[in-house]
């Protein structure tokens, strides 16, 4: 029995409606569905669980929103490898798959088997601190380093391997995987990267060198940051925009990709150039 | 009887040693001094005073530090008109004229009449709040508008006068002299401004759209920087990078010239372009 | 008698159709018309003549056609200051200032006394070589001096009266006025400026060196350009990218303000932000 | 017996000083040389032939010079995979690997064995007018389509395989191996990338769009460019911008990773980022 979850940004589908309509439809198909909140339907075949049962137990799991909720997403679902269907409520988006309109199309050739797997690479990165690893993030899109409001720069080494790669003085240093290169990296001014390359991006943000230049190295490297010990003011480490984590002089981050991929079910032939294309026309 | 005041960095002189060395040989040529630390001398003609009435009332201010000195100063010392001496104590600066090593010879010519003023513009900025000004700021560098570190965009309209400039979903907004023209600003972007021109820049930080570019405008122009209403999240003003205040969203920012201009004391015949070559080559 | 010349894109009013209309519609309102080209019309107040006769005797000219047509008029008009009024036959343009069906409406305005004139400051280069200045180019976007094809780059010391402010390995370099900002040299990297301020810019254009960024002086300095006399290959300068002439080892470029200015008859209110959001709205 | 090619960069040994040295030096070890000019040597295992069979019959080959000349012969050599050995006579080089100072101590490891190859991808593009192959370039570094300096722009498509990537108008497109992202492409402004990955840049040197901006490809993509037909005045294409070709309306430039790869002979245990690092010092 084919088990499938639904994970939905609220503010966009208000007391349920959408979810709730999927549901049914996924329920009159005999499949067993898994939720997180109380949609008032009884049916056996409809478990209301925790986020986590939910990626760990079903084959394949539908989120309606965003890019912004896929993130979300990927950074938890990852390690049980499950495959997501990415549902666009809002404008299109560079990792969502289809339209709202298409999702019963959709659905139909996801469970008849008509459907690839592409992989995107992610990026795990390990904070460090005297040597003890105090906490661990992981990023479908880019972990950065990153000034207060009031503090006048980050200092940081980054190292690949054991290789000094650069010194920054910044405003913050930005690691992008490729699905990152059209978020926050290219505003960065980073290049774009098609989403199915191995590799990774050093981008470094507001640097006081004119010299600084994004680095693409190989997604197998090991990127290691460790801020100067005369590092003054406060420092942050976010992991997609979404998570945060105060950092101080002497940390190590260790940086390199993610064991596992995130999973993105496609239906569609579009190119990632033909997204690409539609999306910079507003940007 | 000429009054000359001293400011000084004290990272940068440990225990006063070059403070005292150069308060004495002013008291030597029977000048009036005053500082706002007990120097353990005494004498008639040296007046321990606050800040604020040291740059009201010397002649003019000898400041020892760098040019982050200068800028911690040049906000107080505005609206006086006092003239300053940039006495450099690290590294060549933009805006210190002499090297330590130099300082009696300039101080020589000084006194004798030697030298001309250059006039460097500076920028006030007014916070309104329902159409109250909460809060001024000035700065001889720069104004940015800024959002925290987990906050994902600040959201700006920028207008010249009633004018619409732009609407800016970025990092931040960074409205620049020209003497600020070569510290942030260049790192986010900006062109380099001869620091005599009466200009003012506007660089989006990251901007999300990859069509922002800096807007060279008249620095008779009055830039009114609305935060959006939806504005999430935190969101700050930053005055030359070293005050700061929390804004919320349908905040109007006013930003004009100061009134006043700094009074830099010039002696040597160094262009500016000089000193730029010199600078950048390190960075 | 209120003479009136006109010149036109003939590519885009083919058969002169447009230009006949404009004709006829002045004629009946026994204005005086110069023309460069013989439209078949008889009538007294038809002057065909010349453009430099156009231009010199003209209490205005109208010109049909685009930004681009505007710059090759204005090389010539501007040692007469006759004033311009530039028709839109094609997209909106920067520097046309009336849409081809507003023209009527328009000229009652012109005629009435209705309109102000903005000035827009052009550039000069005087070329030298052994102390001889060979030839005199005029530009209302910019002057630039740039490689061959094959050539490797050009070697250029730039200078401000005689203050040394870069030497360029580049492809090209481009000095631009604030008109200019918005064409070439925004696609080099360059700033956006205010079209009326009283600046110039220098842009280089792919330069080896990574620490190159725009300058922004006044429009009052004098820019001395010399090639380097160990230059290889073909290099050249461009007036507007219109006229092209080809440098060598050794030449000096003057680089100054010209002394008549560009006067564009202005009759609507629509700001130059307006302008620029629509502009870069597609580009 | 090991067959031994030397090329050299004739400027920078002039009279063949070194080059007779190292032949020499070659010749007392009982190795066969081979040259294309005449030494003035006697010696039955020294041959002097052209530069096709020395690429052809040697197990490896010298080149004295800097990155330029080696450019030049990577071009011509890679069909036959012989490895280099690039030694530098001039500055610090991003492929040359030895100083000359360090040459006899490298010859010793080579022929002990003690090196390593590092393979290098280059690119191959192929000139079609109606359908016909007229020429076929190799690259080390970049093949670029440009503009003559009195042509407007190029316009140009890009697709991967059929896949529209952008339409640009531009003062050029530059693709670009990694090895050739620290060459032409960092000053056009693209991304620095580890010369070991198997990707391609595309960068649009000076594009009018402000939204275009270096895509990073996957080195097994077929790049179609396609000159637009509407296309007036010269446009070229040049390989590492040495060569230049003629390319006119509806050309179509098939860009893919050339068959083979340079073949670099490493001795050095510097990372790419140490000799990155010590580059863009002058940079």
């Amino acid at each position: 029995m084919v088990k499938v979850g639904i994970v939905v940004n609220r503010e966009k589908d208000a007391e349920f409606k959408l979810t709730t309509e999927i549901v049914k439809w996924l329920l009159d198909r005999n499949l067993c569905v898994y939720v997180y909140y109380d949609l008032g339907i009884k049916n056996n075949n409809l478990i209301c669980t925790d986020k986590d049962k939910i990626y760990r137990n079903s084959d394949f799991v539908i989120i309606l929103g965003g890019d912004g909720t896929i993130l979300g997403v990927a950074r938890e679902i990852q390690k049980y490898n499950t495959p997501i269907l990415g549902v666009n409520l809002g404008r299109l988006g560079f990792i969502t798959e289809v339209e709202i309109n298409d999702i019963y199309n959709a659905l139909d050739r996801v469970l008849a088997g008509d459907y690839r797997i592409e992989k995107r690479i992610m990026i795990k990165a390990d904070v460090f601190r005297e040597n003890k690893c105090l906490k661990t993030f992981f990023a479908l899109n880019d972990i950065c380093i990153t000034r207060g409001y009031l503090s006048r720069m980050v200092k940081l080494d980054a190292y690949i391997e054991n290789n000094l790669v650069d010194t920054y003085n910044a405003d913050g240093l930005l690691i992008s995987t490729p699905t990152g290169s059209t978020a926050y990296s290219l505003s960065a001014g980073g290049p774009i990267v098609n989403p199915t390359l191995d590799v990774m991006l050093l981008t470094p943000i507001c640097p006081h060198s004119l010299k600084s230049r994004t680095i693409v190295v190989s997604s197998d490297d090991e990127i290691n940051v460790v801020v100067d010990r005369s590092q003054e003011g406060l420092i942050y480490l976010t992991a997609d925009g979404q998570e945060g984590y105060e950092l101080v002089g002497g940390d190590l981050v260790k940086i390199k990709r993610a064991l596992n991929c995130l999973n993105l079910i496609k239906i569609s032939n579009r190119s990632f150039y033909d997204i690409l294309r539609n999306k910079l026309k507003d940007r």
